[in-house]
């Protein structure tokens, strides 16, 4: 039986303030993890802010955890007291549906959100099933390395999934939490990176963390002569664009991958897709497994979010930051 | 140089007259072919009546064709007089960008269409780039098989490059010419199929077309029961279905194809995407290789189109037919 010390919503928008919880006792396929950092994801924000209808309080967030494990159930075998791992938005799962058989456990239908029903990472410790607290590999420094567990594992999955090679031309539109990760991963994948923001301020920024090229998303005109240009394209952007003008830019057989939810259906022309074999997909997170492949590419590429730190305890302004969309790229508190 | 007997209509929504018209001299890369049969799809009638608003006249429609070749130009060595061929919706491409050479010539930005700014098969003799002109193998009846060359491909095509598997679940939603095709090359490829069609009487014949289910399509309740089934549906309707609820079918990492052009935007939610990874896609036509595939494919597995029969010279009734939607499941013209 173990008491944790939360920063828990008590309702809808409250500010978050520390509170003891009582998780009861370890189940046997569980460990506990003492929490070191955790990143800030804008779907802890919403669903402390009930935006999905679903959240229950007190409502703890956080599901982009580092820390060490404290204890380990009964029937955990693979992982010891100290290790250190992370975890991501999933953390738990059946276990013995086709889906999670077949090693696509996000895929499981009763798989379970860190955050959702369940208390996450803004806490001193937390509980996962063992298969989805993820050893972190010798160079990576645990400090930074949490939102690779949510925004890296969002934009790395469908690269693998969807057959990104490194002769391709991919895209990223909308470079923030996730897309910042996206435009290093297909750098070091070995694709032309080009990146598409509505702030080109950033553009020496962008070029640094991987793009070869920065075109302005808000520039139709710029975007429409980019005809025929790319293998993939990764959409992070919870907004419509004119996807007829981004469909325009894919090579025959290219597919945009969205990976933010947005709210109104997405207008698809038909035409787009018929006219050269195209594709619009989506994803979401990934398996255990994929996200501890990530990890070994990201130490053998040096690969790390840039992140902003705050303290645990100042849990609440790092909120306004995240809200403030000025943070570069990704929040991560720090438990003190 | 030849002068060739062709059905053309004279201006948009013109019944087709019999004309000559003289094509020149046959160009080095093309061949000749007498044209014995030639299918009559949707898209014949769309560029006669120019709804789609590029259409030249007078205009010869024709894209299904099956002949012999009766002239070779001076470069076709792989090809000789005598030869059965079929012609399918486009009759020309560049042979030197990327997607000539690599093999999906179909994706060539100048690959021209058999009826767009030349003259198809609703003819004594049509011209093709040689290449265009893929021979008939043993087994298959030459009077049928040329809608496998525009209605075959679009739906085989996409089974091929979109990976569908013979373990997996497949639906066709809309039994016409394309669809009855995709029951077809379905149950030969192994898959548990399930048709969805708005007409139920036609129950026991899409059983026997290879349907192992068939269901209402516009029984929403029906549908959305089927939830997570599918790896692939594909689409042969034009117009905007309930897509939330079909996408809801799809199993994780399913494929909606689209393979008919729907004039507004579909309406794809980004959380059907999102969640469980999967897509909506096009498809339009395929490559000579992937033609000839099909065909030896057809061959092997006993697959002809079910056809109604008109004579050429009586192809406005044959139009007629076509235009009521109860021709089962697409007309072929034999030329008298």
């Amino acid at each position: 039986m173990t008491k944790i010390s939360a920063y828990a919503a008590q309702e809808s928008g409250a500010k978050l303030e520390r509170m003891p919880i009582d998780l009861g006792e370890l189940a046997p396929d569980q460990v506990e993890i003492n929490v070191s950092a955790c990143g800030l994801c804008h779907s802890d924000v919403s669903m402390i802010d009930n935006e999905w209808g679903f959240s229950r309080y007190p409502m703890v967030g956080g599901h982009e955890i580092i820390g060490t494990i404290s204890a380990v159930g009964a029937n955990v075998s693979h992982l010891e007291i100290g290790q250190t791992v992370g975890v991501g938005w999933l953390s738990q799962s059946c276990q013995s549906c086709s889906s999670c058989m077949g090693g696509s456990q996000h895929h499981c239908r009763s798989a379970r959100p860190t955050i959702v029903g369940r208390y996450g990472g803004f806490a001193d410790k937390v509980r996962v099933q063992s298969i989805w607290a993820i050893p972190l590999p010798e160079g990576l420094d645990p400090k930074s390395a949490g939102p690779l567990f949510c925004g890296g594992i969002t934009v790395f999955n469908p690269m693998l999934d969807f057959g990104l090679l490194p002769t391709h031309r991919v895209a990223v539109i909308g470079i923030g939490g996730l897309g910042h990760l996206a435009l290093k991963f297909a750098k070091a994948w070995g694709c032309e990176v080009t990146a598409f923001t509505s702030s080109m301020d950033k553009v020496e920024e962008l070029k640094k963390l991987g793009a070869h090229h920065v075109v302005n998303s808000r520039d139709n005109d710029a975007v429409g002569k980019l005809k025929g240009r790319f293998n993939m394209i990764i959409s992070t952007v919870n907004v419509n664009l004119p996807w007829f003008n981004y469909m325009s830019t894919l090579a025959p057989q290219g597919k945009l991958v969205q990976v933010g939810i947005i709210t109104d259906p997405m207008p698809v022309p038909s035409f787009s897709l018929v006219s050269g074999q195209k594709s619009v997909a989506g994803s979401d997170t990934g398996p255990p497994a994929t996200i501890a492949t990530m990890l070994e590419f990201c130490a053998r590429h040096d690969i790390a979010p840039q992140v902003e730190y705050f303290k645990m305890s100042d849990i609440n302004s790092a909120i306004d930051r995240l809200k403030s969309g000025k943070a570069r790229y990704r929040v991560v508190l720090t438990n003190d």
